[in-house]
């Protein structure tokens, strides 16, 4: 499975692993495809750094990437303290009484919300960077907007490929503009932040719209016929989230979390405000079905609303209150069914991919191999 | 393009065509695909025999179908007028508002409302069928639910296939009990009534769950890329109607909508109950705006959305009010930028279809034709 990027980046197959775990990234990289290490949930540069010491350590010389959130425009001045006193005190107050009422505890003295995500605020986002640029990263993401351009510039310094998520062909345009070699093409269908474009119709879009950039699909795929469809469809590659959640790599901390992930079907996520205040797709709960009833106070835009549940999300996971406990996760969840090694979940990506091309060759009328 | 059903239909093509326009229907099988006819605009029957009369004449022999809107469950001796007596004062008169304020004049006198979707009414989907039933029709759609049993028995009798239109695996089961023969997976991105699963997990989902009948895929298909990815994803054939909406042969009596769906890109539709009570893909329009208005009265359940509005869509679509004007079409519409002949639709469908099997064989290393 070679695409000219595959070749690029020297990786066996087109299939790039976006996780929060640095296990699951190492072992997508060692099974050929490409792993990319989420950082927005570091906060401190140490535990950063520990981590990419640790891939560096298990991937077998493979290449690997990292993937930021930050945000193209700065606002300057702004404290985390600024932005949290633009709460307004009703919507604090919803959030004390819907805990109450499921009688969500506490978190333990002097531990802090471990889900707070401030890896969104650029100085930290920046950190992360002057970090992740003192390893060999093949790759840098953005999963909101473009990269700044000295960013992006520095990147390109050190031979380093910059890809961005779009919803739209619009966004991969100006994605574009600002200089960058990947776009991410993600569909509806995807876990967390995503347009209203499915994939079926936004792979195609946004291929011919910045060609000749290479476009990965993603939003949707968990299988290896949907990994044919998207490569028919024009991608250069393939970039799945979700479905390493339930790997036996992945740490969700949670046996809570992870059964609901194996037990939920593609009907099961919501794309709901809840989480940041942009719409992201994750698993329905009662907790997002508060705050998308019309009879609630709604949820503030980003990035309040996730100042605002923090220590909320970060109560409920600790103490796995089932209704409330949710995560990003696309549509594709139907198919997480057990949990497996990320080479066995790698192997039937890749066979299922050439049991899908023998099915089309053989309706094109082709010879085959 | 040989899949099993195409060649138990004995087409050329696994391309299947719904239209409401016998000129688009005889054209996409004489393309060597199959058309399929959409019955649900005929109130009398005699008008639905002309229109098959002129499809046999004009489609040199092909095989073509029909589609209806046939619910499996009936409510006995309700009449049309016992349902309108069910419509809310408050909803009537936000119509008559919404249309003053556009200024939308009254269809000229004795002029009937063209656009009441009767076939929904069980007994003219009967009367529909007796005639088609004199026919040679090969395929019988139903579009909302599985058909009756006794139509299911009757089709079969006279050697006609059951297809049935699904949003989600469940429903397909369903549909494979009730004894059809083809499953339409019918992905959110699609025109008209879907659920939420866009097509690139349906459709896998659903052809795994009722193997080993075949699966249609519809839903963001326009294209040669996208019949390769559905082909891809394991479906036995391609459903598409939005693609038709502008060809030379369609004939929508308005060169304002026309001209509004080649404007169109793919994120210029929205899912709304503003037309039937169900939620239905079509173009947003300030119509769909004011229906999907929290301020409003918000919209009826199914039937009775569809009688409230039936004359008011007539009269906005009768006089062209370019802000109201809209109809049922997938995001795929963002795709349709010129009026062209189907047979030129159906050249760049299968040319396309072609050169993404090329792409996908190189990709995967096999040595191609």
């Amino acid at each position: 499975m070679q695409t000219e990027l595959s070749k690029k980046l020297g990786i066996e197959y087109a299939v790039f692993g976006f996780t929060p775990f640095p296990a699951v990234a190492a072992a997508i990289s060692r099974a050929g495809g490409f792993g990319v290490l989420g950082a927005v949930r570091y906060t401190a540069p140490d535990d950063l750094k520990r981590d990419l010491d640790w891939i560096e350590a298990h991937v077998e010389g493979r290449p690997y990437g990292l993937d930021v959130v930050m945000p193209a425009t700065k606002v300057e001045g702004v404290t985390e303290a600024d932005v949290e006193a633009m709460i307004p005190p009703g919507h604090r107050e919803f959030v004390r009484q819907t805990l109450a009422k499921y009688g969500v505890p506490e978190l333990p003295e002097g531990e802090a919300a471990g889900w707070r995500i401030t890896g969104w605020m650029e100085q930290v986002a920046r950190t992360q960077l002057d970090v992740a640029f003192d390893y060999p990263i093949r790759l840098l993401a953005n999963a909101l907007g473009s990269p700044p351009a000295d960013v992006v510039a520095r990147a390109h310094e050190q031979n380093v490929l910059v890809a961005a998520l779009a919803g739209s062909a619009r966004h991969a345009v100006k994605h574009q503009a600002a200089g960058i070699d990947i776009v991410v093409a993600q569909g509806y269908e995807a876990g967390g932040h995503t347009g209203e474009i499915a994939s079926m119709v936004l792979t195609p879009e946004v291929v011919d719209a910045v060609d000749p950039l290479p476009v990965l699909a993603a939003g949707g795929i968990g299988s290896g016929r949907q990994v044919a469809a998207a490569l028919a469809l024009g991608a250069q590659g393939v970039w799945l989230g979700s479905l390493w959640l339930t790997t036996t790599e992945a740490d969700l901390h949670s046996p809570a979390l992870t059964r609901k992930l194996l037990a939920a079907g593609s009907g099961d996520t919501v794309r709901s405000r809840a989480l940041t205040g942009k719409p992201a797709r994750q698993l329905r709960t009662e907790w997002t079905d508060a705050w998308d009833d019309p009879a609630g106070p709604g949820t503030l835009p980003m990035p309040l609303q996730g100042l605002l549940v923090a220590d909320a999300v970060s109560r409920i996971q600790k103490h796995e209150v089932d209704p409330l406990l949710g995560t990003p996760v696309g549509q594709i969840v139907g198919r997480m069914t057990g949990e497996r090694a990320v080479q066995d979940v790698f192997d039937d990506l890749t066979r299922g991919f050439e049991q899908a091309v023998d099915r089309v060759v053989r309706i094109a009328g082709r010879s085959g191999r």
